[in-house]
């Protein structure tokens, strides 16, 4: 049966700092539905920090890639906009990603490298006018609703092949310490860290860790919210495979007053010597 | 001519607590178009408020019957993620719901009844690797998506009949009076009472009413928010069949400093004695 | 191949002031798709300021135009729900505006004159039970299903030709001064104006100008945000084609002290006199 049904329309999401209470986000989806009738637009997050790269580019590293391949994926956080940043495509295992070149797909890049990337150069593809302060709506939205109806990538461009990188804190070994910060305060207060699942693992090497939230003893790594008392702070590896220091049922962030920045260490037992 | 046009495709929709700032609802509408192309996806709300059942349960009984037969409801509030709570398949009223089992679906099973329960157990049908602070994405999208697919609920796991029950503070009559409580202030400030409409009716049998909120004497109950000056309080039947406290174009939370749990009381005038 | 595909199902979109956390909008979705199974319902926004006219009216002329010829647009901002004002179904330049009558429209019937006007009157193309405090979900929602069904506009009421009218405050030249007001701040801080590009070119003349935000000097017009440095302020032409004083990568609105109503002028040089 599903085999004669028609084929699925082409699938565009939306990630932006826009907010929702302006036309912004419905002028995009209007020129992307004028251009191309047939869409299907799904929004991810209009409510990105303003202006901010890296939380866009977290956000994005982990959602987008759970979409089905062929998903045309539009972000746009944008405080170059109008300026000498390159308006950019990447292809990215079989997704396209358009946005500003500021560092955006960055994570994407680095963790699943890219199949190809152009510059958005040919005004056949944008409106017919271009305001130097709204390229969502101008030039990246239209370029989506022709991709989507089957341009190919190499017409709307040359291709290039040093899209903008990003600075992300990384995470450090001394000792017995493995040393990371919060990256991103989820909407529940929960602190995520730039300490992924694998790399504690593997630094562990099986011995029980104890957890430190800027000068807060945490405890171990727990498996989930319940493993405290309601209110109760805790540590346990999130639903992105970081770490992340939570509350039972509770703010971690306002609790523990933590933030983006903060220390986070993982310690190990010291090894007894035998004497 | 209808008749000739392919069948709708499926239609799921999500509620969550998840806010919209974050990747998990991004990557909840991944996993579901990955696994199922050719759905379409209706946000209710992911505003409410974090970690609590009632709220979520009062919005899902009331907007999602509203929706067609077949539909399948998507509901995450779970504070007990990834602990003993079960997760759960409802069938009511020919609709589909899909959440932890801690209350959600109580006032939808209170008011329908049931044609059917069943815990999911099934790993076949979660993504391979489930989170345990991420059901949503791991456990209830794909289940949703084999769901929509044509999978039958008894294939999730066994068929229960002990769904979660929820404590729903109820009205109480009390001599002259009909007492109640705020059970929710919405985006108005409007506040919303457990005191339906048929209830009110039943026990005023005829009689002109007088509403009091907490201290304050409201007047009897209006047809419309226009029927006082613009910012003055009443008291009038809201859209969901609730008696709600009001103020025209302004919030009575806040005018008459009301809040959920505040006392609201309905009184009949004293019936004369002839002596 | 695109000449064989099905036709794209009927576009509504959804513009309110009911927030997101309430069961409001989903109420009114499950209302459309209950009554007409194969819509496409796109989000315009939930977050309009509560009951004001003039920032809804101000979207949806900016957005609105932008979709397809065809589109059903519902708009919901009604502080007098269930008085006096009438329900409404407005044709603009092929596309079709439902909602109350109380100026929504009035800048879209300003800008692109009308095709016909209609008052909603008929309670067959409503819900059986019509609550004096939802016609989004009671009327407007079933009206717009039916529309989209194939329902003729003059099916649904008498021809009106009288639309409420809005008053927008307007510019004013005085000598070499072109004065305005901020008249409304975006989700970036960014104070708009209502100083169109056009009435600037064309009072300017070609004279360099210089813009006054209360009692700062801005400076000239600036091509893109990026023309200061981050955190200063600038004017520019933004997306919408109006003057809007903004910062660089910060809040005008709070740097500045702006807010809706505040004062911008733009003045220019004296003529030098011959004597």
């Amino acid at each position: 049966m599903k085999k004669s049904s028609p084929p699925a329309p082409p699938l565009i999401t939306l990630t932006t700092d826009f907010g929702t209470r302006d036309p912004y986000v419905g002028s995009m989806k209007g020129v992307l539905l004028s251009m191309e009738r047939n869409l299907v637009i799904v929004d991810i997050s209009h409510d990105l920090p303003p202006h901010e790269i890296l939380p866009a580019a977290l956000l994005l590293r982990e959602a987008c890639p759970r979409f089905p391949a062929g998903t045309i994926h539009l972000a746009v956080v944008d405080p170059g906009v109008g300026g000498r940043r390159r308006p950019l495509l990447l292809k990215i295992r079989d997704r396209y990603y358009l946005g500003p070149d500021n560092g955006l797909f960055a994570l994407l890049v680095r963790d699943f490298g890219m199949q190809g990337a152009w510059q958005l150069t040919d005004p056949r593809f944008f409106l017919p006018a271009v305001s130097p302060t709204f390229h969502g709506r101008d030039l990246f939205a239209p370029v989506a609703a022709h991709l989507a109806g089957g341009v190919q990538p190499e017409s709307f461009g040359p291709a290039i092949d040093d899209p903008a990188r990003l600075q992300v804190p990384v995470c450090r070994v001394s000792g017995q310490t493995l040393a990371g910060v919060v990256i991103w305060v989820d909407h529940f207060g929960n602190c995520v860290t730039n300490l992924p699942e694998a790399a504690i693992r593997k630094w562990a090497a099986g011995s029980t860790v104890r957890v430190r939230a800027v000068s807060r003893e945490i405890g171990g790594i727990s498996p989930t919210y319940e493993s405290t008392a309601p209110g109760a702070p805790l540590a346990l590896i999130g639903g992105t495979g970081y770490l992340e220091i939570a509350c039972n049922q509770a703010r971690a962030d306002r609790r523990l007053r933590l933030r983006r920045g903060a220390r986070v260490t993982l310690v190990k037992p010291q090894k007894k010597t035998r004497d």
